[in-house]
């Protein structure tokens, strides 16, 4: 069924705009604090298995495979509320953090651990500055080799 | 220069993995409340621009176009915090909007102004439940037959 720009922005009805290679992008926000936790992707059985189980799960782009956030990890994303934007190609998951809340593959709480200095130009910005979310778990122990991104 | 896995997520030199399209994703969010305001993206010209005046710069993919948030319907974002993610190739802005504080080219305060409801399945989800965020501008009256995004 076909959807007209108008439903798919002033709608009621799911019509997810998948990419070429049947992806959206999902941001994870901590629901409590409104911490952005980490930006990842989703494909169909990934929404449909987090609409259904109210758990996090995503599509790895680098392992090309379906994943349940925390799996290898124990760092689960219980779900309390979905949204999806205006032109339905992004996702935004209001999650509690499990495990010792780290949602970065780090170890970190976010993945945005680090700031970009205002009114530097990209070629002086030599001084990416950390915000002092310390990890909380150690990425070798938990992953060896690999990682859940 | 070549950017060792390591240094690119320990380190402090900015190097941002633009896709094949040039672009990195990057999420806006409201800097007092913490409410996600939208998705977009950014080429290598609009990171700069933003870094260099404080004012959010995107690349908009269906018009092939750098592009200043707020040009045409005066809704500019006033950044006071940039941040990477852990791979760099997602960047945070913390934002205060300018205008009537709408950043949704549809005149809403944020894009995610529906939600999807949690424990059914996508080909039930026919009541995506609008969450009260009334538009704040007329976008046929700013935009014409034409949007930012």
């Amino acid at each position: 069924m076909a959807t007209s720009h108008h439903d798919l922005e002033e709608g009621t009805r799911l019509a997810p705009r998948f990419d070429a290679a049947g992806l959206v992008t999902c941001i994870a926000q901590d629901a409590q604090t409104g911490e952005i936790l980490m930006l990842a992707h989703m494909n169909a059985d990934a929404l449909a298995l987090t609409m259904a189980t109210g758990e996090a799960h995503y599509f790895s782009r680098s392992r090309k495979a379906l994943w349940k956030k925390g799996e290898t990890s124990g760092q689960t994303q219980k779900v309390s509320e979905i949204r999806i934007d205006c032109d339905q190609d992004a996702v935004l998951l209001k999650v509690e953090m499990g495990g010792t809340g780290a949602a970065c593959h780090t170890g970190r709480r976010s993945c945005f651990y680090r700031t970009i200095p205002l009114g530097a130009a990209p070629s002086d910005a030599t001084a990416l500055a950390f915000t002092g979310d310390e990890p909380r778990f150690d990425p070798k122990a938990v992953y060896g080799g690999s990682h859940e991104h």
